[in-house]
C-alpha cells in the first residue's frame, strides 16, 4: 500500500519557480462504532488501522480483555470501524468517555486533572528498568533512521517500542497520539508485554502522550522534542522517566533520574 | 502571567551531566459547558482562554451571532468555561457535534468527508487576494521572530493573522488547532474581518487546520511545515491556496497557484 502520493506543485527556490512532482502524506478520517453506537472519529494515516482502533479503545478503558472483543470490521473505503465488545455498556461508558475528572490522581501530586477514563486506568509505574546514556542516543538515532516517510514528506510522526536491543515495533501516523495507539493495539492483539519497555517518540510529550505511556505501563519515554509542564507533573506522580530533546550527543532528563545510569 | 515555568533538570552534553534550570511550557485542560451541558475538553496553553473557547464554538458552528452570546465565565483555577448561547439547542447540536458527514462536500471534489458541523459551515472561499513571493518570505520570518516561547521552550505552536503589512494578530498554544481558535475567537469578539487575510502557521496543515481556515474565509495559508493529501484535496475544492515549507528563501505552493504573483 502506498503511504504517500505524488502531487504536482510549484516550488520557489531563490526567486525561481520550478514545477515538480512532490510527495505528500495521506490522511483519512476513521469513525469508530462500538456495539452499534458511534464513539469517535479519528483523523489518521490510513494504515495499521485495526491496531489503531484497538489501541484507542484500550487507551480509553473501553477494551480491557481480548476475549471480550467479538467483532472488528473495517470499511477502508468509507473510513468506518465496527467493533463489538461483549459486556461493554455504551450508556455508562458513553457518559464517562472523555469526561473530566477534576480530582488529584492517586490522592496526591501536583497534577490536578485526569479524564475519567484515565483515572480508571492510571496506576503508578514502579518498574525498575534502567537505561544508559548510550542506549538513549542509540534509540533516538534509530527512530530517526526508521522514519523514511518523514524524510520523504516532512509531515508525519513516529513512535517506537524498544528494549535494550533496540526498537522492535515502529509506527508512523500524521497524528502523534495515533502512533502510540497503533503500538498499543498491536501489543494488545499479539500479547506483547509492554512493561519494562521504552517508548521512543518524535513529537512533543503532552499530558495525553504521557498518560498513554502510563496506561501501557512503560517506565521511560524518550523524545526528540519538549515535554509540557503538565506532562512533567504527571510523570513525576506516575513514576515515569521523561527524556526530552534527545538529539545527537545530548538529551535532557526531566523526571525520575534514577532510571538513567 | 507567566507563560512558562522553570524546572530543575539534568542535561547530558558530550557525556557529561549538568544540572540546570530549564524552561518548560504550561499546559492545562479546559472543559466547556454550553447551556449547562458539558460539550468538550480542550488541552491547551492557559492564556487567551476566552478567545479560544469562543473560536472553538464558532469553528464548530455552535456560535454564529455575537448577540446570542449571553454569558462567558471562566474558572481559570479549575479549567472550566461556562457559556450561555441564546437559541442553541444542545439536543440537536449535541447529536451533530463531531459526527461524520460521509458525503462529498459541495456535491463535487475529491475530498470525501466532512464533519457535519463543517458541512454546515463550509463554503467556497472565492477571494481575489494575491500575495508576492517576497510577502510570503517576510511573513514566514515574522512568525518565527514572534515565537519567543518556541525559542525558549521548543514546545509550542504559533499562528498569525496577516495582511500585506505583516502579522497583526499572533497566538501561541501547545495545541496546533488552539492557535487558530484563539485568532478566530478574538476576531469574532472584536469584529475583525478575517476575509482576504492570510494565516501564517507553524505546524503541519492537516484537514482540520484547513477547515478552520475555510471557516474563517481566509484564502491563503502559509506554513513552515507540510500539508497532508486530504488538506490539499479540501483546499483545491474550497478555493484555498496552500503554501508549505516556507523557510528561508524557498517555499512550495500546493493549490490555487493563481494567488501567488
Amino acid at each position: 500500500m502506498n503511504r504517500s502520493v505524488n502531487r504536482t506543485i510549484k516550488k520557489m527556490v531563490d526567486n525561481k519557480w520550478i514545477e515538480i512532482e512532490d510527495t505528500v502524506v495521506q490522511e483519512k478520517a476513521v469513525t469508530i462504532y462500538v456495539n452499534s453506537e458511534e464513539l469517535s472519529t479519528i483523523v489518521c494515516s490510513p494504515w495499521d488501522l485495526e491496531n489503531m482502533v484497538i489501541g484507542f479503545l484500550c487507551s480509553e478503558g473501553i477494551l480491557k480483555d481480548k476475549s471480550k472483543l467479538k467483532v472488528l470490521t473495517l470499511d477502508n473505503e468509507k473510513g468506518l470501524a465496527y467493533v463489538e465488545i461483549q459486556g461493554y455498556e455504551t450508556d455508562i461508558s458513553g457518559k464517562l468517555f472523555l469526561k473530566r475528572y477534576i480530582n488529584p490522581c492517586c490522592g496526591r501530586g501536583r497534577a490536578s486533572f485526569y479524564y475519567s477514563s484515565d483515572a480508571m486506568i492510571c496506576k503508578i509505574v514502579d518498574k525498575t528498568l534502567t537505561v544508559s546514556s548510550d542506549l538513549i542516543k542509540k534509540l533516538s538515532i534509530e527512530l530517526e533512521n526508521n522514519s523514511g516517510l518523514f524524510k520523504e514528506t516532512g509531515g508525519i510522526h513516529a513512535s517506537g517500542l524498544a528494549d535494550e536491543n533496540g526498537i522492535f515495533i515502529f509506527c508512523e501516523d500524521v497524528g502523534r497520539h495515533n502512533t502510540l495507539d497503533k503500538i498499543y493495539g498491536k501489543c494488545f492483539m499479539e500479547d506483547i508485554n509492554t512493561e519494562n519497555k521504552i517508548i521512543v517518540f518524535s513529537g512533543r510529550i503532552s499530558s495525553e502522550i504521557l498518560l498513554k505511556t502510563a496506561k501501557m505501563n512503560v517506565p521511560i519515554i524518550i523524545s526528540r522534542s519538549a515535554p509540557t509542564e503538565l506532562a512533567i507533573d504527571l510523570a513525576e506522580d506516575l513514576g515515569i522517566t521523561i527524556v526530552g530533546f534527545a538529539r545527537d550527543s545530548r538529551f535532557n532528563v526531566y523526571t525520575h533520574f534514577e532510571r538513567i545510569i
